[in-house]
């Protein structure tokens, strides 16, 4: 029931048709543009930035996702005759807006942190660069996306760390809106899962998909022999039997009966998950199917993936934790503006001053910095500038995702996710070990302003 | 900036083009469709069935939702080239499958409590009766659209409850992925918000749409007072003004002087909302701007509702806490085979027996009881038949959504949100007065089986 990236899904392959993602936005973006075309501000240039200004309580790490995401939506950000017709219609732009509105094309830069990059307070993760009117439109889609799909990454991080070797398979769609699940199946193939059960999401991005059966496959038929006989017979004995229905330990004696010494897998959905693996396994060597895999699936997070790593599971299927992200089903990230130009063209630092929220004004470049060991030690964030260093033992992490409007398509479609999952891997193995400890504690890094 | 359901928008009227929504699901659904077509199963009429085994902790009751988008879904939820194509490259499901999801429109019968609707614990908020193979199909999409909307609703109802008289506005796009946004948002009118920030659910179902301008827009400017005087050339007196960008006490002179007593609302955003109300109110006062509406909008749920309560606000936008559910961003729903005819056409009622996660087989009929006072008092839950009742005071919960494969259109569209947004008050105003307290406790009614 699985396949492997697929050569011939690498390139973006949306669906055809592609409906606009103009209107997936904040009514107050639109009527900014009026107001600053109006007052002739529209066409400053501007520097707005993407960051957090914390992790979820007692994370170590968060994982930037969505950028593919992102990228793929952004060249679908058109307003065409439904977009346009609705503004004007209901009067929520005048008509001079409408006509900026329907010449709209993303003509700035686009730098961030690469996909699957981890992040810490106040990263800059992405900076949007272009005129004020430009840049704002794309707010609210840019947070949505990067703040759903980062929370989902952030999460699942985690389980595949505490999964270890063992492989970890997403099957949330149902426990998220429906087009979420899409999303969060990309998130977490990036972050370490081997495959998803959901399948918009494999046709989109050829991430590797996954499914048998379920408990009313079981029920349909007039016995649990008969159901299990069906699925043998249409998808051979390497399938998984869930053997949770009626009775586990009669379900395995009936599966390695039909199935045989090739039984490829039996899944446990309910229970104390611990003590029926070690009973399952017990009985499925005594039978002689030391082959057969168990895989567990039932309302699993980080924690209950790490105490079940002393049990003889061989897979997890992870569901409702994932996509709610554990605890944290948003990302919290803001997009500000940081410097603009005045009227003479001179760019100018910009920050809110009032109490609370606070940020800090001008250009951010980040730099992650090594020790001798190669393990990660901070985020050092130049204002206005680069940091400058001695010597090596450091990292720009701004890589460049959109360049005078031209997207790089290299971090879109399959390629894109295939990329995110390398660079995920090798940044979360740099970092101090702390990171991977399911403790709660302070972000492994510090960001330090420079 | 607001405008108000729209006659023209009655009757669903989706975005062109509209995307097919049958890989919107597991993998598991279709492959259970191949091996019950083999074991000729796939026929056998069913009755699946939708509930929540619990509640979120604490709360006192849950709002059914989504059922409006499930119908519209529904009627796009067919294989067409690019599903069956994506299906059949890569081998998810063998040549007769296709053959059958070739052709697959749902041709069964959905019937539900109504979209606003509260339910509680095991209440069976959706039926689909179908043949196994039309109805299995339909789990994952069903499932995703109901939890989520049902989640959000239920803590948006809490909020516009805490809210009283004073309206609440949903803002919470940017926290949550760009197609639940649209979701939520429709989701939050229906439980009483007065109007959303997200310009596509406005579009697609009518809904009121509100929004003008943050603090990148005063940032934008050379001055406070310059971007406030733009906002007033674009938007009239009347417009909103975010005072909270330098200093607020200053931000409010200046808003009076530029906009006059005509000045329509000033927005906070941050800092402590209850003293700066206070503050701002007194100040808007002095100045003889009496009518001028202050609107708080930071970080706020249910419980900061209430305290803001007792402050001098006009309204609250809301975000983050309503489009995560306010701590609970799934509503656990899950869809179960309850019945099934055998080989000679009798209907079996059906349960999975094995430890945990049990459930009640055979077709449910729910009523709502009432005392003499005309507050519910418990759901009554016939198991097989409807329950009896020798006097008057209950009301049965089911109404028909799909009929022979027939979608009821009232249900869809901006006359679905209209009529979702009645019977969701209606529902709550019958409540016993426990239901609307914010502290945690039991479900307000008890789920009867008889």
């Amino acid at each position: 029931m699985t396949h492997s990236l697929r050569p011939e899904a690498r390139g973006f392959s949306p669906a055809a048709p592609r409906p606009s993602t103009a209107l997936l936005t904040d009514q107050y973006e639109l009527t900014m543009v009026q107001a600053a075309l109006r007052s002739g501000a529209a066409h400053r240039r501007c520097v707005f930035e993407v960051f957090a200004r914390s992790l979820p309580a007692g994370r170590r790490y968060g994982v930037v996702a969505g950028t593919g995401r992102l990228l793929e939506g952004l060249a679908d950000f058109r307003f065409g005759g439904p977009e346009l017709d609705f503004l004007a219609d209901h009067r929520i732009v005048d008509d001079a807006t409408v006509d900026f509105l329907r010449e709209y094309r993303f003509s700035g830069s686009i730098h961030g942190y690469a996909e699957g990059e981890v992040f810490f307070p106040h990263s800059p993760v992405l900076r949007v660069e272009a005129s004020f009117a430009e840049a704002t439109l794309l707010e609210t889609f840019v947070l949505s996306v990067l703040n759903h799909d980062s929370a989902i990454a952030s999460a699942s991080s985690r389980m595949t760390v505490a999964a270890g070797e063992r492989p970890c398979v997403e099957m949330g769609s149902r426990r998220t809106q429906e087009h979420s699940a899409v999303a969060a199946a990309r998130a977490a193939v990036i972050t370490g899962f081997s495959a998803t059960s959901n399948l918009e999401a494999g046709r989109r991005w050829g991430l590797p998909t996954l499914g048998t059966a379920a408990h009313a496959f079981t029920l349909l038929h007039d016995s649990e022999e008969q159901a299990f006989a069906a699925q043998v017979e249409a998808f051979g004995a390497g399938t998984s039997l869930l053997v949770d229905t009626y009775d586990v330990e009669a379900a395995v004696h009936r599966a390695v009966e039909i199935a045989g010494p090739e039984l490829g897998a039996v899944r446990l959905d309910s229970g104390d998950l611990i003590e029926q693996a070690h009973q399952v396994r017990t009985l499925l060597d005594s039978l002689g199917n030391t082959e057969t895999r168990i895989i567990v699936t039932s309302d699993l997070d980080e924690y209950a993936i790490a105490r079940l790593q002393s049990a003889p599971v061989d897979s997890y299927g992870v569901g409702t934790q994932l996509v709610t992200g554990s605890g944290a089903p948003t990302a919290s990230m803001v997009y500000k503006l940081v410097e603009r130009t005045d009227d003479d063209g001179v760019p100018v630092p910009v920050a809110k001053a009032a109490v609370g929220k606070t940020s800090v004004g001008g250009v951010k470049h980040p730099v992650r910095t090594y020790g001798t060991d190669h393990v990660a030690q901070a985020e050092v964030v130049g204002i206005g500038r680069a940091p400058t260093f001695e010597a090596d033992g450091h990292r720009e992490l701004m890589v460049p995702l959109v360049v005078d409007g031209e997207i790089r398509a290299e971090h879109t479609g399959a390629e894109g996710v295939e990329r995110a999952r390398r660079r995920h891997r090798a940044s979360v193995d740099e970092l101090p070990a702390t990171a991977t400890s399911l403790q709660d504690g302070e972000p492994v890094l510090p960001t330090i302003f420079s």
